[in-house]
């Protein structure tokens, strides 16, 4: 599968996160191929962070683990689908989904609140 | 809302469209401030396609729209949620989705099939 893979430019791939039993989408980060590979040989989801530089295995400060259930692939090759079983919350705000904020009567509304202090998931 | 999105140096922010009421991950594609706009002004999507290098009016060709319900930006800004309503197919393949393709057994497999001959969609 990873040879199927197009890659981009900087040798990343977008990933989304999607619940695999709610269909929620959860949140979209990027790979590269360590990542892609790690994720499948452990079944824990591992994204490349673009900020950090480096490997970046959810959940691996704050616990809130995505375990794969299965990965997808897109007809041109460049987008993954992570279908995962997320533990607690995706969003590093402490919400289930990384989409809270939607528009409506033309302005930006939070349409989920926090179910984890932040300082909760990082403070330990 | 626009003027919340993190573009990329390119301009471009990634948008992924899932099927308002069952939650299906239909595609995901590319919207310059541009496209942002449209979609939001006509309540139908419009992309920028990155091989074309124009705006993309999903559906113009193939008939096969979607209808804007809700959009949504993540928690740092640089991606986009739509929940639309697809009218027909998503996938230029005749799919519904375009991610149907899973790694099963250490193999990529097809999930599903075309539901409309690619033909009839672009051949008119």
């Amino acid at each position: 599968m990873l040879d199927a893979i197009r890659f981009d430019p900087r040798g990343l791939v977008p990933c989304i996160a999607q619940q695999h039993d709610t269909g929620e989408v959860l949140m979209m980060a990027w790979m590269n191929r360590e990542a892609a590979e790690e994720t499948l040989a452990t079944g824990r989801v591992c994204y490349f962070s673009r900020s950090r530089g480096g490997l970046w295995r959810k959940g691996e400060t704050s616990g809130q683990q995505q375990r794969l259930v299965e990965l997808r692939l897109d007809c041109d090759g460049d987008t993954l689908l992570a279908l995962v079983d997320q533990t607690g919350v995706a969003c590093h705000t402490g919400r289930r989904s990384c989409f809270f904020l939607a528009l409506r009567d033309g302005a930006l509304a939070e349409i989920a609140a926090p179910e984890v202090p932040p300082e909760e998931l990082y403070g330990r």
